[in-house]
């Protein structure tokens, strides 16, 4: 199949993916495909397609939510209950390099989709589903949304103030980490492809990446037995590592490890602190983490956020400002880096969308990203090149 | 050189990795590597090695915090000033097809061992640099840990209850997306490979991802020119989406569409809200958040959470319990997916750490993985493999 121009190039250019998927897990899965050069055609509901489009907010009518993770793919509208779109899907099929979709488990089948029907036709076929809780145990069958996953998974155990009330993670990393591991998986099978000749199936729970983002909470819990709580803005293993207030608001210290405290205490004039056998090892510094805080703080109030990041800064010591999302998209490293982006947004206009972070030597990075699909904007292209006229 | 009994089998079996990141970012992508069947040499510095060596929590010594993204990988210990030890790291870079570093910017070339150079050298080579601000622009020099990247990056303006205390995500999601995004990246150009014959540089930077992970947060701000803030536990564009209190604790509802808070209503014994005209679209809803959190948690009051879920599960609106770690690692799918498997600890004993979220159908997901290694423990071997009889 043609690549469409907006994908050409990437080490996926000439990889065709047929996207099912809707919402957030498995259109971000999709995206990083397309930035990596894939083509990606989502076939979607007729009538209301992806749930994302009537997610706001809205301009003119038109989800920006949909826009930002969809910039750049085609769109065809089939109902795959229909046999004659089920016979049009097929035929998409037999050109396809590989399948995602997000159904619960069990839904595929139904459909006379499933992995087992379709790796004997298509055996070159990477199918790849994202789903709530994967395609096997007992809750295989059970829908779920991030707000689910970020729950049943102990991130949201693990966030937020001591004592204080449930805190969700202010993004969907529930989407975003099951998006990703997918399309790292995907790209294993592909390679693998290149070896073997042939596809395989790509499955992929949510709940399983955020067990894989628990990160040493697991660690720690088998370890010690005690059953790892929130800790406001501080690191679990390292002090100082965390937000402090200063004079007019708050920054981050980042001092993982003793010469890096050291030099601290020298800046804010705290020899004491730097002798004090509580601070003596970043174990120590830790068990005492909340008395040490009071004793930076006291320091750090006499100055503002912006003269302590110049001196950290000059000593050498991580740091950083609390951006809003305002400063981050106008943040000179981040728009050095390119990664804020362009989309052709339709009748949004050109509309700014987050770049590729996988920034490699071989490929351009360009600055713009293609058309934010309108619902069964490309049917009539697609069909052409099924060497179908349409109906 | 021969795949280690360990890491035999997945994608990248034959695959070697020399692997020079230490803590958390750099060693969390050679982890997913290793889980897809990869064979990883940590090079590692003499004396003290990998920093997360020193995090706690330790058991007999030993840090579980490094036994928990290194298991299966393996250790020699070579400084890289001294020019001995360049010559053998020199002879294992002829041997690689990965090498993966995570200092500043500028390091690797002081070195002598920038990408312009080893590119001439070793033009198979996937050279991939996992960095707090990248290989460019103006903080490329600049020091971060996760702390610094969750502030910088806006997600730390997004989590937490709005007029509260500054908010880490409990887990280091800073370095966990810049290592899976560099895992991509190392998948996407050795595939690459497969077609060109050359490797390329990746090259990552943890602000970048952030950003990347801000989601349509980014849509948000530039849609509406209202600056997100944090919402404490909901989510910003669907309604009910969050955390509610029922009568003996807290439990999510994701009711994502008009039919699912149709269905809501009606087991809450809600027709009031189901007819309220602030109600009556996700929009609506959404606007109305706080009043129609305040009518469903008068209504979750009268039962307990399992009450709830049960009857919430059996009309197949999504809910989950808020698990604590301790939750997560017994729950019965997390334990049927083979989420938590057992790594060969050495001194610490069988230990159990996170399994790999990537289920492919080719391929075996074993539930033990390798060896932690101590510092240098591999080195005997790594010098013969290398014809060298050793020091």
């Amino acid at each position: 199949m043609a690549v469409a121009p907006e994908t050409a190039g990437g080490p996926l250019a000439g990889i065709l993916v047929l996207d099912l998927t809707r919402v957030l897990a498995g259109p971000f899965a999709a995206m990083q495909l397309l930035d990596l050069g894939a083509r990606v055609v989502k076939i979607e509901r007729p009538g209301t397609g992806d749930d994302a489009r009537h997610i706001g907010p809205f301009v003119d009518g038109a989800s920006v939510y949909f826009a930002s993770v969809n910039r750049g793919k085609e769109s065809i509208a089939l109902d795959l209950k229909d046999p004659r779109d089920l016979a049009l899907f097929e035929r998409l099929l037999a050109k396809a390099d590989v399948l995602l979709e997000n159904y619960r488990g069990g839904t595929m089948e139904k459909l006379g989709l499933g992995w087992d029907v379709l790796a004997r036709r298509h055996p070159r076929l990477v199918y790849a589903a994202v789903s709530g809780f994967g395609h096997s145990g007992p809750y295989a069958q059970k829908p779920a949304y991030d707000m689910v996953v970020q729950a049943m998974g102990g991130i949201m155990s693990l966030t937020g103030h001591p004592g204080g009330p449930a805190t969700r993670v202010g993004t969907s990393i529930g989407d975003l980490a099951a998006g990703l591991f997918c399309a790292t998986g995907i790209l294993a099978a592909l390679y693998d492809r290149k070896s073997t000749g042939r596809g395989q199936k790509v499955d992929v729970s949510m709940l399983d990446c955020q067990v894989a983002f628990l990160e040493n909470a697991i660690a720690r819990y088998f370890a010690t037995g005690t059953v790892p709580g929130p800790l406001g803005s501080r690191h679990p293993s390292i002090a100082p590592f965390a937000a402090f207030r200063a004079g007019d608001g708050a920054l981050v210290i980042a001092a993982g490890n003793d010469e890096l405290f050291r030099r601290l205490t020298e800046i804010l004039a705290l020899p004491e602190a730097a002798a004090d056998p509580r601070f003596v090892s970043n174990a120590s510094r830790t068990e005492h983490a909340e008395a040490l805080a009071e004793i930076l703080e006291r320091a750090l109030a006499r100055g503002t956020v912006a003269d302590w990041l110049a001196r950290l800064e000059a000593a050498g010591i991580p740091c950083g400002p609390i951006n809003s999302v305002a400063d981050v998209v106008a943040d000179p490293q981040v728009r050095a880096r390119n990664m804020i982006v362009t989309a052709d947004g339709g009748p949004l206009g050109p509309f700014p969308v987050a770049g590729n972070p996988m920034k490699l030597s071989a490929h351009a990075d360009p600055a713009t990203r293609g058309r934010v699909p309108a619902l069964d904007a490309d049917r009539a292209r697609i069909l052409a090149e099924l060497g179908i006229s349409g109906e």
